[in-house]
């Protein structure tokens, strides 16, 4: 007899098969597309694409591979250095009021406001052992702001996107990091156009059909302080409590915790593959809005990776509906017990509960857009 | 207390919110749209519009309202004459062998292939009291084969369309009745664009999200048989039985059969009223895939309505994966006994009754393209 498999799963199976495909890899356009054939063939679909000579009239891509020049281009400049104790801003961390019975909370970074000369250094020296990892970055259109004696170098917005999109760019940022720096799993409400220049970017992709596999929670807010006296960080979590709904998957687990998060997360780990897309230096992803997407990094020869994203505000049409529905159904309804045990591995009685567990959070709207990194 | 929606009907109120307004009206625009516009205005968000100034070059624009005209062109053409006793075909009607306890099958038209001049006749003496009604139409892309004489007073293609959804169209259709000819509640797996040459057309449209409310069912199919002896009608069921999932709803119900409707069919009746469109002479609707329509037609001064309709292929993306898995989930998933009862205005016992009633065949796929008037 053949197997029955639940509707979501099908869904899952059949976004693949219709538009995503069934590989782990997305399209990859040699140039820039026409608008038209841009929306039709992907932003109308909601479909990642990976564009080759998109930026090579850019004076970015090679001006800014001179450390030389980004110090003395933005000599006067004060930036927004985000620094944690391990390069995972807006991630989940063991609680730090909670040392008998670990539990997670959503950790933001300090944000330190100081001269580029400073931040670069500091970014240049991040590394595990220095117990202190510098992120150059700031969602609030920092290409134009902060780092606006660099924003001559790149387009102010990428003609082929602004006609798909029927409008000019929301915010362009700036992003200069290493390979300590990693994304955790989230979503945004935007269309992304994400350029990079130097380095090279790891994203897995996994589209908003998928939204159950990611096991979204609500997790209590908390912030990085970095005391300058003992160089240590200490995690402080806010007051009044302030949750946020986060995703609770590491796609990429410690060996000796592997087992027990995919136990956790049997829809992740037991699922369709992620979409996986190097984005190499002086290449161009889209990033569909919605998508879930977790992001690592490999530097350039100086230890860097920089990179330029365009925010397009996203259409919130019948597919952003169809989403909503989607989320709003619980895991309960969706997943059996049996088929979640099949898909887990485990035993009936402890998917069960984690089928219980699972339910109590999972209608929750992620609308964290504020709150966390986009 | 506020009342708690159920998931459903959430998403029934949400897509109206977002994209396609809370009215019973539908955009209209003065002229063609450019494709871009077209395509990320209404094709991606599979959104209804009404299009005025599009034809205005087009001959039969004038010249098919000639009754002449159209007889001394077609002079020569044989022609597919669809005939049934009350201008009702593919439709729901008494099952012919079930005269004690009436259920329903799916009626289809006898089609009879006659020179233009007698079906012409025909349509134009359709009437209630002949008996016979008559509709001049063909889905094989009629305008260019059987009515290929009239071909070139009309676009072959439409431009902006054209480009807009990057092919050309499957086919071109035409379409001439009166007023005693009805189209079902059904939807079409092809975006249609359908242009009204002479008289009204009146459609009834509700989006793909609210397929539950439709109460799609498997009917018996059944064919409609003229004699010439008798001048009358026979109904016979195919054998074997072959099943064709359709719409159950009857918008228009007779005044003495409106309460039992409505309480067999409360997610429609009591839900959002569906959009309301008048296409006039001279004027084009976008019809996007996957939308249940239902069409009536006022004549013009002749007892005509003539259109000529183009079907491009939809894409199957997302939002069809989305609306293949909302339409697997039964009714008894996701309207609860209590919200039923609510909408129906009826005892929770009976509308309880009507739930399981409706969860047997609810997932049924509707695939009867091939079966069935598009």
């Amino acid at each position: 007899m053949e197997e029955q498999e639940e509707p979501i799963q099908n869904l899952w199976q059949e976004v693949r098969d219709l538009t995503l495909g069934t590989t782990t890899q997305i399209n990859h356009l040699s140039s820039p597309p026409t608008p038209l054939h841009f929306f039709r063939e992907y932003i109308s679909p909601n479909k990642p694409c990976l564009i080759s000579n998109a930026i090579n009239h850019w004076p970015a891509t090679t001006l800014w591979h001179s450390t030389r020049y980004l110090l003395n281009t933005l000599s006067s400049s004060t930036v927004s250095l985000h620094v944690t104790p391990n390069g995972h801003a807006d991630a989940l961390t063991p609680h730090p009021n909670s040392p008998s019975t670990p539990t997670l909370c959503f950790a933001s970074a300090e944000v330190q406001h100081i001269p580029f000369q400073d931040a670069f250094t500091r970014v240049l020296n991040s590394g595990l052992s220095s117990n202190c990892v510098g992120y150059l970055q700031q969602q609030n259109d920092c290409l134009t702001t902060e780092y606006g004696a660099l924003s001559k170098d790149c387009d102010s917005d990428l003609a082929w996107a602004s006609e798909a999109f029927g409008c000019l760019p929301e915010a362009v940022n700036l992003w200069i990091g290493n390979e300590i720096s990693e994304t955790s799993f989230h979503k945004d409400h935007y269309e992304n156009v994400y350029a990079v220049v130097c380095g090279e970017k790891h994203f897995l992709l996994l589209p908003p059909t998928d939204v159950h596999r990611m096991y979204i929670r609500d997790y209590p807010a908390a912030n990085y302080r970095y005391s300058q006296d003992t160089g240590e960080f200490s995690l402080e979590l806010e007051e009044p409590v302030r949750n946020v709904p986060w995703c609770s998957v590491n796609p990429y687990p410690s060996p000796e915790l592997k087992e027990k998060e995919m136990a956790k997360f049997p829809l992740y780990f037991n699922g369709p593959r992620p979409f996986e897309v190097t984005v190499r230096a002086g290449e161009i992803l889209y990033l569909p809005s919605m998508w879930f997407h977790h992001v690592k990094q490999s530097p350039d020869s100086r230890g860097l990776t920089v990179a330029v994203n365009y925010w397009y505000d996203m259409r919130f049409d019948i597919k952003y509906a169809y989403f909503n529905f989607l989320q709003s159904l619980p895991h309960s309804m969706l997943c059996s017990p049996a088929s979640f045990g099949k898909l887990g591995g485990n035993s009936e009685d402890e998917s069960r509960k984690g089928n219980s567990a699972a339910s109590a959070n999972d209608n929750i709207l992620d609308d964290s857009d504020d709150a966390a990194e986009k």
